[in-house]
């Protein structure tokens, strides 16, 4: 297995969901930066589970301790590592899930590679959980980008074909508004559909998927590079490394398909001396390199694969054919916790493709 | 810069569009594969331009030399530098490249990043042009992949709103008859209105863009990682390398958003003694690892930058705007050659997720 | 900074002398090990100050926390992250750490590198106390090793001139007796003398480096690289990562320069199936490669530098030259507690040579 | 195989001895220097061979050609690739190569690595000649490190027993003069002793060893790191990479152990503002992190194994015994031809550990 990242920031994310706890050492951060602990703890707050009905009702705190790297309260530059403790494990009996292989989850593919040895309570490594670090890291990362002028936003941009405002990815307004509310979305009419069709597929035993939308503001053009370590190649990376997500598109995405040159190339023109774009359909970036506009992006969640209807499947012990129907708390849509862990893949992606802020 | 990439295989591509040639180091290969160099042409020259009226009239035979890394007509796990002489560079007076930025194209981001020392002829390194040496190196890669019995497909899945019937992704037959097409698409009579779609903005001097499907069959369940190095990570890093690609997709892609759980989940079931999944909305990958289904995703190119229609941009030298017109030859459209770069790379990363196959 | 380390075997190492802890992140495991943690603690209390008079009076347990990467007992396949708090962290004031720079340690250098903001207290995450996560992952790295049938020996070789008869590095018997020695070396009245001359430093407020010497074996010819990865490569960058070690020598060392080709290269013949050779002076390694003979190297460690004895220095501060005399309890001598240490980077090195014994 | 090194410069080395040729990718080099390729001509031809009695007769003018990663004269920031053909590879029957196992060479390591794959003609990727490559890259590094007014020298420390004058270490003079003469030491008349131990060694049909010395002059305090990316560790890591070498030591090296912490510990002053030390016991280099000092290490490189007396070893495809006598042009000794190797890798590892010169 291999859970490092990154050559000028280092991820090492560790820990399951249900044994000690779960944590991450980020390596490579420069020194001197004052570490605003509440911020870190607000964004984590904003992914914790079990605040409302639309959630996976397991409580738990994610209070995190952060073990080395700070001191006098800023950054030493040396590793920064960030421990949560698991408070709220319930695992009792897990000889099925040893078996019982959950369609859609990492079961199967775990098991073959592990050869039975994976923690499976919980999806133990592969839980969703270890977002949580990954929001740690993230947030930190955000507290090196505001010091360079640099901020992220994210939102909902779609729960099961219903579809939020979208960005203006051109001259965005201040969107930091959006980090106050509990269901990330422009348009509150918009937030109360959503809700009903996730509750709808919670009443329904059921699940459903969706989108979040990110835009970085600020980033100087001139950042990335050409062919393997493209700020696309860098930043769909991480975001397909965040569970559920089957689908990464740049500035317009999949729609630049039936467009023409005509119409997908950005125009330049100079706004005083600074250079802009008149359109954005390259999400801020061509050639792999940053152009100046808003880096602009959109991921899509598949629906959460933990539902309790009644699925076939196998039982590799015996291998045989089987009914499972999953009982315990799960979330019935993750894409509203999953606005946060977008801004943090976001902006550790926008760190490393600056050299860490040499 | 950093123009490498892999852990496990490792490419070091160089060279210039218009400079002496462009290549690739290939290195972590094992030893003992005998290399078929007529296949690799095969290949390479599925990507070469200059074929029919669809693409850039530049002919360039990519006759490639391989320096080092065979003996006696078998790989020596010894490096594999591959070189491709550029025989056919029309460069002429590149001064105004290196001041008027093309919209849609590296050259503002560029000039940035390499302080205008940049080699700007045909866009130097940023060119598509290097895709040559990562079809080179895919070709390579391939020939490890078929001796276990891993085979990939891809065709074109979308030209500017005209689709192809897509891959049968569960049971897919054998699609070999694909690589014969000099326009690669299942369905003929689709080619046929596709190729008119792309003579149409020939003829009125602009582009159009489209999509690649691809599925990789045979790889066993149980490669890849959870997060950061899953093969959707890996994959999509390599995707999004290939320049003008813009979104990425597996499975369903931006379908899952309007999924329920129940019905976006791969049921599994025994063929046999083999396990297999009724549907494949997850691309033959969950959290991060293989399924042991086909591995399936799509990607979308916009339509190449460079068209000959008058366009609005920037001067940088005097920061004055100005009115471009792109004369040259180019492509109108790059997805019927980029379908074999995207085999290719989908080589690249399949070995690299097996671990160059210890 | 970087403190990570490794291709196939990931190591992120966490912590300063006196903050929270210390710690280190194992990535790259391969499941299904059960792993002895009696053998670990047994290593780790090798390693540990405050035994006797030849070391730190500072008595630090090293009681280390498994947070992740095992389940009932066995490693999965996950990161494995092992902490272990500080306990005794005596730092006080250390306004003068910051100013006055200790000569022949990393104050300086660390003070320009990091602007000022390293944790000064006891060497931060310079402190020699961070070779205990080390010795951690080392340990678990000997078990894995042990399951291939690789041992590893070390012993003081040399205090201050006073050599330990060197080990028999053609055919080495079981030194393994040499793991229950608090004071490890073959031959017990040298360790008198070297004991006597430890003694003699710290009671002249003085101290004195020596050199460690070590054997790996039962590993198979085949492992490494020629040039940049060769096993002298990987072992000598871990090696010069152990403090104070300032030479490192494979096989018959500096002394080669004195042989003739003749003297120098090492016969080969049958020992019925088993290519072996006659004598070792290459230390079981060439062209990066190992020959299948017991890998020998020889470490030497300079000193501790932190003395009792008035010395010049600096205060950076007011930029005047001053005098400094250390206080608080050091090492007289590190060597004997290196000597776990080095068997420790032994381990890792050979175990990431292997490619992790996929 | 891994012929890969470097995270800020990565270099690629790939090549035969008796193949097409011989090379090297570069990449990771800033933008906008001029390269002066007649000073890389200058050191490549300090290591050529034929030039005199005391090297291999084999001619091989190592004329090199730059094939990407310039424009208008300067680096572009692309990857730089350099392609050196081998002109003179009279290879002619190997096929007692691949069974008779040349002992202290590559041979038997390698055919067990490489199961029979590896090109054993001349060594293949084993050959010293892919030094030339590497001499290649230190060259542009030379470059790069120059224009910040770093310099590198080295001599030949030693030739079996025959010591010259050592390095001033604390306040060296300039010793440019050094790169002009053909058998490279401080003290001509050493340098005859040298070469008369040289030619007795080729007239007995066997060879010697030696060492070589060198410093890099003019790097700031703070460059390198603690631990696993010390400036020992990478330095010893790419000196480890040359052929022969056995042993690499820091400063005072090997001596440290016998001194106490008096007298190796560096007591710094003030020379008017800038920081200094008394002595350069340490190399220039404490806690992994340069203090500001010359950086300063000797290697040492065993006599060439290819001799022309009779040998006991094997042949592996019968699995007997036999006696060995090489025929063939080799150096009875590569001492003085490594001389500009060192410098070049300590031009190589000092541009790495100075992060490129971002």
């Amino acid at each position: 297995m291999n859970s490092t990242w990154g050559n000028n920031i280092r991820l090492s994310v560790f820990g399951e969901s249900h044994g000690s706890g779960i944590g991450v050492v980020i390596d490579g951060l420069k020194p001197g930066i004052k570490l605003d602990t509440d911020e870190i703890m607000f964004h984590m707050s904003r992914r914790a589970p079990g605040k409302d009905k639309y959630s996976t009702p397991r409580p738990e705190a994610d209070a995190f301790e952060i073990l080395s790297g700070i001191f006098d309260g800023y950054t030493t530059g040396a590793p920064l590592c960030c421990f949560i403790k698991n408070t709220n494990t319930k695992s009792g009996d897990y000889s099925k899930m040893k078996t019982i292989m959950r369609p859609g989850h990492s079961d199967y593919p775990a098991h073959i590679k592990f050869g039975g040895f994976n923690d499976v309570r919980g999806g133990g490594h592969f839980s969703g959980r270890l977002t949580a670090p990954i929001v740690f890291a993230g947030s930190v990362c955000r507290q090196y980008l505001k010091a360079c002028g640099i901020d992220i936003y994210a939102h909902i941009s779609q729960i099961n074909g219903i579809y939020d405002t979208p960005f203006d990815t051109v001259s965005p307004c201040d969107y930091s508004y959006l980090y106050n509310k509990s269901f990330c979305t422009i348009d509150d009419g918009i937030a109360e559909k959503m809700k009903e069709a996730i509750d709808g597929a919670r009443m329904d035993t059921n699940s459903v998927g969706g989108g979040v939308e990110c835009i970085i503001c600020g980033v100087n053009a001139g950042i990335g590079n050409p062919i393997f370590h493209s700020v696309e190649s860098v930043m769909s990376s991480l975001l397909f490394s965040i569970p559920a997500v089957k689908a990464v598109e740049f500035g317009a995405g999949v729609d630049v398909a039936a467009m023409t040159g005509e119409q997908c190339n950005d125009c330049y023109y100079y706004d005083n001396d600074t250079v802009r774009c008149e359109t954005n359909n390259n999400g801020g970036i061509t050639g792999g390199i940053t152009n100046g506009m808003p880096i602009h992006f959109r991921t899509t969640f598949k629906p959460t694969p933990t539902i309790s209807k009644p699925q076939k499947t196998i039982d590799v012990s015996s291998k045989t054919e089987t009914e499972l129907i999953s009982g315990g708390r799960h979330d019935p849509c993750v894409v509203q916790r999953a606005v946060v862990v977008v801004e943090s893949v976001a902006a550790i992606g926008t760190l490393e493709c600056m050299g860490g802020l040499t």
